[in-house]
């Protein structure tokens, strides 16, 4: 892995450095990682982007040039400087698991630490965890709308770098994406490549219906024929029927790539269908998102599989996660914690104090979840009594739940800088993904205007924080 | 650098194999890489990336690991597997220097290689010229915008991963930006890393009196006070003037993260005069663009210093930039090129055939640039002579020049797999595209409605591409 110790805001290292001078280096802080907004005006986001995270954490240490960098800037103690040959995170670190769904002011990630090592791990934190949440949000939305379509993710070629290629891919799939074009994400992460034609290879043969047989030829099992090099109706799907034909293949596909995805692919499946190839299958491509996708869908476009590519792979239509990484408590000499508030002039921007745990309440009747109550770190839920919650806005709206599950959200990743997490592959995140989105209501997952789904302070929590807003600080 | 060779759509290896099994793997291909549409419905682009696209193909080798894991995908040739052992580019690469300002429809990059070579470096090359071109673009909107205030680019936790936030600093930098948060980006190209305090600096003093006062103390030079954790009218820019008085700064700043910075930039400018701090500046963060900047300026915020973070790194707006790579010609065994076109039911989406270069038509009276030329590869621009050029699409638009220069767009990068370019360094290439923008009438700078600049065929070119769209293909 190439070294990221060094992609950091510049202001961790002015901070961390200060924290050595004034003589609070050692004081131990806790920072709640958290979004305040759902990209999409969505319903809800799949948490993503830990495993990269850990990597980064327990990779941790700088370099000598690392160090000769910093203390060419001009402006490090020798001490700061000093420090970080032998720098270790060595804090704990609690987290919810990928693929998890979860809601605006709920933490994502819970850092314990002492002061240097808490506040130079929050940039890269933050870059991981609100990279591929954010992709991961966009490909089940994508996903959702398709209805048990294949979508395959093209976008390596549109993604903002490289790590934006690989890892969107990652967190596509994570999200229920079936597929990628990306072969690199296949070689590290075993998400499933495919990939057939571009229209140079239609360009590079004397006419349409060699390239196509000559493909077919190379490829029987997987022939996929991109029909809209010249024109789709009049030369591109007869030229594939016929290839498919005199190759013996009824399994391939089509792809369309341009036009009217949903006139086109109703009359190229008349005309594979009249052909006798009902089982060869209709891939469109070409700027897709939800919303595209939705109204294909709604026009009777007769699509099989969605390639999906710039607007996946950037989130286009909300390209911005903004999770963010707030100090909520610090421990005295005794270890006592001590509360901590940011009170901004927009109120959006005021955090909840203090060190927390989350749970999520289900109906034991259908096991949808109904609401989830942020607590303080010593609180515990007891799901056999009834329990009153309420909207910490608006505190005359209560709702009393019985019959629940209570399931505690977070799990802890450090512990004293040890990894005691085991992290999950890959196909187990996706499965977490697919469990965790059906247990939402329907009315949760809307695409437009949806349920804004509880998440609750407990008593204790609310009493707190109200305390803090009151002393202004 | 991690190995990126495998970073490319599936696709190309399919068909780089197909190129083998059908005795075309060495036919000589040309593609263009250009795009079709400004992000922002803005004037120009900023073409940025280069530098990436050129490491790539210098570096591209296929390790024994590479090609085991193409061979376990069961669906390559054993000859085609065998090549790629030895796999180098020995291709030729033209390329428009980064930095420069283009247009819709124009080669940014063209490759003349054999067809596996030309295939198999398109999606990183895309990748590339894509990302940064992105940002380059958006950043310069927002340098613009800012009308000579210093912009300080935030955007690292936001960005889509790593290189993202690396290289989103670099294009931002080139466009024009001051300085950035990135330390990475600081280390890896020279780019001014700056960064002082984050809300939890404030938080965890007894008061924000202290915080600011031991931040002064730390760091006389540089101390940019963020005055916004609790209150900032009432008590941080209070606080932060009694700090740089008592600790005798004068040339520090404030920095204002929330609320309404129009007014309260205006507000704390009056606090910051009355107490004799006429040099302390002030810096506005949040969520900014260059359409909130222009507000902020229009409405008389007094703004010293714009720091924007995830609307710039994200190009929040327009978050695609949708460069393409097609087939535009090949040679046939005696070298002649035959040009080739795609014709798609979206008009906007036929290609402009052939092996082609770029002319930028500049008044010598002021040095403006008035129009592009394509010509074919063969063509020259006699600039002593007046010169008629018309709009491909519309072709009784026409316009005569006189006193014109005519400067060739694109360079010569590789020669037969060797770099014949001394790639500039990032200095160079920020002030070529200071230069640029600056050649450019105020018109198409507009933000709004910007006019539309002359990207020309020359009549050769277009009589070659209406041949080839009559003949269908």
């Amino acid at each position: 892995m190439d070294n990221y110790t060094l992609l950091t805001d510049f202001y961790e290292h002015t901070m961390a450095n200060g924290f050595h001078l004034s003589g609070i280096k050692d004081r131990i802080l806790y920072f709640d990682l958290f979004f305040r907004r759902v990209p999409d005006s969505g319903g809800f986001v799949i948490v993503c982007g830990l495993e990269q995270a850990v990597d980064y954490i327990r990779n941790l240490r700088f370099t000598d040039d690392d160090i000769a960098y910093l203390e060419g800037k001009g402006v490090f103690s020798k001490t700061y400087l000093d420090s970080l040959l032998n720098f270790r995170f060595s804090g704990d670190l609690w987290a919810i698991p990928e693929g998890t769904v979860v809601f605006p002011g709920e933490p994502l990630v819970t850092v314990r630490a002492r002061a240097v090592e808490a506040q130079l791990v929050e940039t890269f934190l933050l870059l991981c965890i609100n990279h591929q949440s954010l992709i991961a949000t966009k490909a089940n939305r994508i996903v959702r709308a398709a209805k048990g379509r294949r979508v395959l993710e093209f976008g390596a070629r549109r993604a903002h770098g490289t790590a934006a290629a690989v890892l969107g891919a990652r967190a596509a799939y994570i999200a229920g994406v079936d597929a990628t074009s990306n072969t690199l994400a296949d070689r590290l992460f075993g998400i499933p490549a495919s990939g057939t034609m571009a229209h140079s290879w239609v360009q590079l043969f004397d006419d349409e219906y060699t390239a196509f047989m000559t493909y077919c030829g190379l490829y029987p099992e997987s022939a996929s024929l991109l029909v809209d090099t010249y024109n789709a109706l009049r030369s591109g799907v007869p030229n594939a029927i016929r290839a498919f034909k005199d190759s013996g293949i009824s399994r391939g596909s089509i792809r369309i790539d341009s036009g009217d995805i949903a006139y086109l692919s109703g009359r190229a499946r008349k005309m594979l269908d009249e052909a006798g190839l009902k089982d060869t299958g209709i891939i469109a491509s070409n700027s897709l998102d939800e919303n595209i996708i939705r109204e294909v869908l709604a026009q009777g476009g007769m699509v099989d599989a969605f390639g999906v590519g710039e607007q996946l792979i950037t989130a286009g239509s909300s390209p911005v996660f903004g999770g963010v990484y707030k100090l909520v408590a610090m421990e005295d000499e005794k270890n006592a914690i001590i509360p901590k508030i940011k009170i901004s002039d927009n109120i959006s921007k005021i955090t909840t104090p203090h060190f927390k745990k989350t749970f999520r309440l289900y109906s034991r009747e259908n096991m949808k979840a109904e609401a989830d109550l942020i607590c303080l770190h010593d609180e515990e839920v007891d799901d056999r009594q009834p329990l009153e919650i309420f909207d910490p806005d608006y505190i005359w709206k209560r709702k009393t739940l019985t019959d629940f599950l209570a399931k505690e959200l977070m799990v802890q990743v450090f512990r004293g800088g040890e990894l005691v997490y085991k992290l999950p592959n890959i196909e187990e995140i996706r499965a977490n993904c697919d469990r965790e989105v059906k247990s939402l209501w329907d009315e949760v997952k809307r695409f437009e205007n949806p349920h804004n789904y509880y998440v609750d302070l407990s008593q204790r929590l609310w009493n707190e924080k109200q305390r803090l807003l009151a002393a202004g600080k």
